[in-house]
């Protein structure tokens, strides 16, 4: 394999190169404003899987964004990798807040800065480049490969889950390879085997039927701010415990095990603080920051608005306040059942004085691999080479919903190997990728596919 | 005093469309873009000034808009009234919800509609209008009038305060006669006799030092959207009580006397409750609806607003969450000091894993006159033959905080002689005045004139 490694590194220039046209484009899969773009990235997506010699792209239109789909089969009789990733991003806002600006790639150092650099244009690219290598070096891959590359993940997958769904032959695969998750530390190498799901509600308040002015009527009537305010007051309880009944009824309790393997990461709860500038960390009682990242379930406010949020003082009473609320779920915690806990509890603390629209905007399942299985430990062997250093194994609080969807309909295992890092400010201003991981997933990638073909 | 009747009756259609002219300039006070409208609309009331037959109209420059002053001191050794009113409006969002364009005046029936048609342009209008009429009709006025008209009362009245307090001998007078109130119901004469004042804030809070991922953050660190939900869910007990400590130590308490007026008003809180469309009123327990609004201090949200709140889900933790909030201050309650009671309040409740700002953005103090007051009488006569009913005395739940300061600096009486209705949708969308109470404003004026003249 020393031959494919250094043509990889050779080729970096290039890659990098390819990576910022991928990264130029504005594939902000939640604004429709930009369903050109999205249409303009598949097409992108699918010129690279030709280029780098799959003997079959396929653009799948769906009801929202295309779904790009590849596949070389040129090994029969050995196993098959299916490659998952996503070429759409998150929205920009706060876009004050960019040093650059997000589709305009800049490289500082070895980090190249844009919205889409690790989450997930750049993570997707390293397996498009490891089979090229593959190809361009021997010709053929030890084994079959499919790529399927969804435009969003952003909004909640909801068009790729039908589709995997109805195209079981085709997508009919051994493992999926997916990269979208993090690296436990800068150039530790790591496989994630459990992620949290998620249930992404919204709670729209309607108090009086008309904007007031708060001197004529302030005191008499609900005022739905105050009102949405108390509700979301009430989702926690002192010990920060989420407060809805039988919420916690299915949560899997960590494992000693597991206890004790984060607690061999010597994580830093000071330096995790400092980095995000708080004087004091703050979460659910009995557990350490990890445990509460990784294996507890949590309640977050994504956004509120309401009245006059302009600059000045407007004296208002207004007619309506919306929050969205997300909760991230773990296994065996279901997001229509914890829906549907949530929709109920918030009818039942509000008052009579207001009107209150709970709204499910989207779910996706939480999901736990086995350590044990073969392509974890071909994953394994493959990053440790790469890397030259032992492996971490960890949990992941993000969501990657679709995970638990190729499992259940492929009937194949997951390998979950992230090359990015927590601190590279996905879905924040200023998103970056590390461009030595950006390398040695390519490696990793190629490494896996040699070692999981044995 | 008929002849002068019928010539304002006569010249409705000119007052009429004079008003529409007045109502078309955009003066926005709270927005800076609109800045050259406000010097528009200076330019206009002064114009208007000079027509009515004053014989002296300037405009002072301030640091904000600018002032608007006019005076006749023809009637040496008789009374000298001030009309105070202001040129200034609400902002229009959410002007989604208009019918009209907020700056095109439409007539419907006999309410026009317009931004400012009420709140208080149509207002002090009728006093321009009733002194032209007195000079068309007599050549002179038998008292002497002073005009103050300022473009700053919707942003807090900042610059004729030191204004006021340094022209004294310019404003001197007997009594300031203000028309921004209501009338307690249609075509029923009102005066109001105490108003509620303003300390209006801001909190900010600052969580981790950017926006974060709620999948690998969620948990961890705390919210600004929860915290500052909280925050506000602390402001009111269960018994809609405001919390902040001393808050109500200042409060004048409601006398037997207005208790008993308030229920000879028979005001009906079904039907207050229906025309709002809320299916149960909500306030402070042991308080009916009346004096809530008009004796008792309030607290309200005015505005909120923090991370994603465009369409769709964005699965982040923001960065920062700010509210605006106003308290409704009653007699004798300080604003400057309910403000540092909320400050030391807010702090002392805000969580360390947070930064918390607490901004006063203006304040106002609240008012109340003596029913025996001499220009009380003369307007209790004036309004009660141009209405042909019995004056009703009232409370106010807004407030005007400027009235204060003219009753201090001037050694002052005042006169709040409001011609709008609650229903009037002021600082809300489709803002409308009634042209029958415009007219009827226009003749209360001119017999208050005659009246205090004697």
């Amino acid at each position: 394999m020393k031959e494919l490694i250094d043509h990889i590194k050779k080729n970096e220039q290039t890659y990098i190169e390819e990576l910022i046209e991928f990264l130029k484009i504005q594939s902000i899969s939640a604004m429709p404003e930009h369903n050109d773009d999205m249409k303009k990235c598949a097409q992108f997506v699918s010129d690279k899987l030709k280029q780098a010699g799959l003997s079959r792209v396929e653009i799948f239109t769906t009801e929202g964004h295309p779904l790009v789909y590849g596949e070389w089969l040129g090994a029969p009789g050995k196993p098959t990798v299916l490659v998952y990733g996503h070429y759409d991003v998150q929205p920009v806002d706060p876009i004050e807040l960019w040093e650059n600006p997000p589709f305009e790639p800049v490289i500082k150092g070895r980090k190249i800065f844009a919205r889409g650099a690790t989450d997930d244009k750049g993570q997707l690219f390293m397996h498009v480049k490891s089979v090229e290598a593959y190809f361009k070096k021997y010709g053929s891959l030890p084994l079959n490969i499919k790529f399927l590359l969804e435009g969003e993940e952003e909004v909640g997958s909801i068009n790729i889950e039908p589709f995997i769904k109805s195209h079981t032959d085709l997508l009919k695969c051994d493992t999926v390879l997916i990269s979208d998750t993090s690296l436990y530390e800068k150039g530790v190498p790591t496989l994630t085997y459990a992620l949290r799901g998620l249930s992404y509600m919204e709670i729209e308040v309607t108090g009086p039927n008309r904007d007031l002015h708060s001197g004529s009527f302030g005191g008499a009537v609900a005022n739905p701010i105050n009102v949405l305010s108390e509700i979301i007051s009430k989702l926690h309880d002192k010990k920060g415990k989420i407060t809805i009944p039988e919420f916690y009824k299915d949560v899997a309790v960590l494992t000693k095990a597991e206890k004790e393997n984060i607690k061999r990461l010597h994580f830093s709860e000071t330096k995790f603080a400092k980095d995000l500038g708080v004087a004091e960390l703050q979460g659910e009682a009995g557990f350490n920051t990890l445990e509460r990242i990784w294996a507890r379930p949590t309640l977050d406010c994504n956004g509120i608005i309401g009245g006059f949020t302009g600059k000045g003082a407007k004296t208002v009473i207004p007619s309506k306040a919306t929050a969205k609320i997300s909760m991230r779920l773990v296994p065996n915690q279901e997001p229509n059942k914890i829906a549907k806990l949530f929709t109920k509890y918030i009818k039942s603390i509000a008052p009579k004085s207001v009107k209150v629209k709970v709204s499910f905007l989207h779910g996706g399942s939480p999901c736990m691999i086995p350590l044990t299985d073969k392509a974890t430990i071909s994953a394994t062997k493959a990053m440790e080479k790469a890397f030259n250093k032992k492996i971490v194994y960890m949990r992941e609080g993000g969501s990657i919903p679709i995970v638990n969807t190729f499992v259940k309909s492929l009937k194949a295992s997951a390998v979950l190997m992230g090359l990015g890092l927590d601190s590279e400010n996905l879905h924040s201003p200023n998103e970056h990728f590390d461009l030595n991981h950006f390398q040695l997933g390519i490696i990793s990638s190629a490494l896996f596919i040699d070692e999981y073909s044995k």
